[in-house]
């Protein structure tokens, strides 16, 4: 029947290249993302919209990726009771500490969950692991992803081991 | 006619003993204030239908003070063309940090006028000067309260340099 | 059939002062909280075996709070492909800024869902929203929730609009 | 009768590159634009002279760009009850930090309508909005510049969604 | 003939107490010390009259105590060519980060000597080691103070390193 | 034969309270503590005889604990081949950031051993373990103190367990 | 008979490039150095297996260094009794500063031994250090590598020195 | 008789570059400097007898440069009753924060007059202020720089206003 399903929404095209990663991960979890961009503060009766909606179109979780004083997470996590997850952008100043606090900060009574400054592959897999208690065919995917990521780091610790030998 | 008049927007209730220095200097300088609470994330509608209607109700300014990831100046700006001013109010950690860069670091297109952390009394102030553009009797008022202050440090100065001799 | 079911791990026994709202907020929404104080540093091992059976044991999430270099989330982390809460807790230093960059900032492939410094209510109520996906009586409580806070917003809304009013 | 007018200060000219976008924005809503490279460190007597006449000589808003330990808002704002916009300009250490606490932290009776780092454009912004409450044609552009921006992001919107699927 | 003799400018009356320290160091070492009360923000006039005069008025240096954006100092050293020392004052939020910075980060042309967060007691005896280059008893002064320094140091060694015997 | 010997070298004697906690630890290893108040400022010949004679005169290792711009144990680093263990000790501003900071950065070639700020405990299990790859009972020491921190987390767990169903 | 012997261990390959001054150094002092990627959250029952046999197959420490939320060090230093040395990496955000925390705020009971951010060099120095207890001819060593330091300090001094003069 | 004389000590020969104009600055106030490379942890001999000799030597006042942990300022200071200039130098971290806070922060009885990071040119201006007490032919030079800075504002203000207007 339900497919999983997530929202991909980002506060300007300028995130994009870095929320290719997150997009990438939903896929290979068999998640259908669906991407937009949406501006709390130039479209902010738009993502009033889609997250007040969200839930009811079908979607399992949104996340959300902006920079600066990056807002848009909490304005849609404050119009819907979908898991929210927060990708904090770095800018062109501060190194992302802005984007960070301006998520992670959230007063009590409306959480994001929010993963590292650009952490987008991060947001595609905290996704997966959250839809992984409804869909169970994402749990199976997870634990080999695990076992991947492990396999790829058990060759490169054979190829620098070896390298180091020859410093 | 015209009443100079200024909302003044808090995000808790909690910031209210800090922002009663912004109400009276409002008042000081003859403008009146409507004073609310309303959560960018708690109320958003409510915060949404204030800033759509803030101009048509004859509103001069908002005045919205904020802690943590405080997106309530950003969220009220999206949706009017009034000028905001922001208040980062102080919270438990981050220093006040965290509300100051969620309010200073908007995005191109929605500024939000940002003072000093916790600085209830000067978003007052800034309100008078941007009021005083509007409406004139507002102009003497910063003249006499500039003058006022300096008179204040001069009395300040003569007591400290007195008690300094007996150090 | 199945009972939604959240682990809460903290690092130390002083962190159950702040946990409690974590706690509570579980209970309020039907979610049966098993409390443990695992050290990732002093009973690693233990917090392996928790992690790595805490899918099978019946746990749909696991919240972790630490303070300092707040490691005990992304070592439970390690284990497991449910997905892992972390709450970064104040210490005496830094204000919680270590606490949170050791949280949040994690590497790709191994999120950790963070949450406000000291943000334990909201870790529970996003544990809810999480669990709303697979438990379908959460989501009727998540709504109520909801319209519960923006009441209490406007309560403090009326009594501090008439204080304001006798400044 | 009287035209809209901003002076567009900044205390280095290599300051003039980020206060391109400002100045433009100005003039977008019809405000002429009198632009100065006036240092509060080392034409400090201009910079005095400037803002005591300022609102003498026809000018709305004052609008302060400088880097580092940034004082020219504060000293210009001392001496005018003009409102004063400050632009913190990221220098080649501190990311721009040291700029932005120099303006927005300002003393009690002198406020600066901060923007964030660099934040030019939103400088021009500002002023538009504060001169709206005086110069009604300002308004219609701000609601025609907000529509302009909402449109541009859906455009964006329409062309990352499509370009999300073929990832 | 002349006599070595030190002007010492706080922003507000609140720096007294921790201005004290650098008060009574200048009187240690035999220099007269003036003290006021003047603001960059609220008597520009003043603190300009003050710092174009100061050379003629017999001062040899200008120390400039001032919290959160803290100009003054920077302003003080932009209308003399005496040497402006300035002592950063730890304020109510941001830890005395904001103040060190203010007056820190001085640009190209118009230094600060600045010493640490509420570092009172070396603004005092850093006028020392500058007069001491004009004044020559002042050398010896300094001399014999290092000496009482390293003694203090020789006493309390001796006695923790008797206490630490009986833990 | 040789005892193991370690110094405990503090800036100043206020850093005596939270040092207490290290010459504990290092009894309880049984390692021989000596302690003493040398200023790296105030005595900087005191600290360059001790640290130019600590191994020749028995010592195994020196931790050094300061505040502030902490030099001490980059001043002892720099005379001594010595490990050296140095312990950031927060001050009343920056909240030990700048004890961190001016401890941890050692430029190449003068490493110091570095602990959190305040971890006066951590210096001298630090210690304990540098000690045990040339005094095998140290070794021990260390295995036991381990299972002894495991079993107090144990206990703990119990308790805060039993008093969470309560809540 | 016994030989000195280091671990290196990384958390990612791309620390590889960082960490050859470390591995360098090692074999300039004599310490055979054993090269490995491990990483605490994609392969943490490897960093286990490591850090549980590490004393027992022949290591005197273990270097670890890894970027972000740095738990390597901290997770190998729970399970053994040998001196860890960790190395915050510098990463794409944040400018190493949360490396930096979350290696050195280890909790009381187990402790990181802590270099400067990319401090390479450093940590193979230190091992050296702490070597030197139990290897006497690495004692000789350290002696030579300070005096060869300080030689070509010398050798800068003289260089620019006449550098200067030619400005 | 007395020639006017500075020491210009840094602790690395890369910072030679940065320190360029520090001593161009000397050399414009008829200030004969001298240039050395001398490390507070490599050569802290020489650092010493450098310092404990400087007065003997003629010189009036010191500038000490380095990055990272930046002791050698503090060093200097320790030995010495002459004022120090200390300039904070960025490295390839954390952005010249930790050499400021390493500089600035000296603990009360042995002051740095700490510049701006890279504040190589104010260093040689404070030292010519200082030397200006001492020497009467340095302060018409300080007069006449002051009027050449103005100068060149000026010229700079009027060729932007002209560039502004073609925007």
């Amino acid at each position: 029947m339900n497919e999983p399903k997530a929202a991909v929404i980002m506060g300007s095209d300028s995130d994009f290249e870095t929320m290719k990663g997150c997009i990438k991960h939903l896929k290979k979890f068999g998640i259908a993302p669906e991407v937009h961009v949406i501006s709390a503060h130039r479209t902010p009766q738009k993502a009033e919209e889609f997250a007040k909606n969200a839930r009811k179109n079908g979607f399992d979780v949104i996340i959300a990726a902006a920079g600066k004083a990056a807002h848009l997470a909490g304005v849609i996590a404050a119009y819907t009771t979908l898991p929210v997850i927060g990708v904090p952008i770095k800018s062109s100043t501060m190194d992302g500490l802005d984007s960070l606090l301006s998520i992670v900060q959230m007063p009590s009574g409306i959480p994001v969950a929010t993963v590292a400054i650009n952490g987008s592959e991060n947001a595609g897999i905290l996704a997966a692991q959250m839809l992984s208690l409804k869909y169970e065919q994402i749990e199976e995917k997870l634990v080999a992803f695990k076992e991947e990521m492990a396999q790829k780091v058990e060759e490169k610790d054979k190829k620098i081991a070896l390298e180091a030998q020859n410093l």
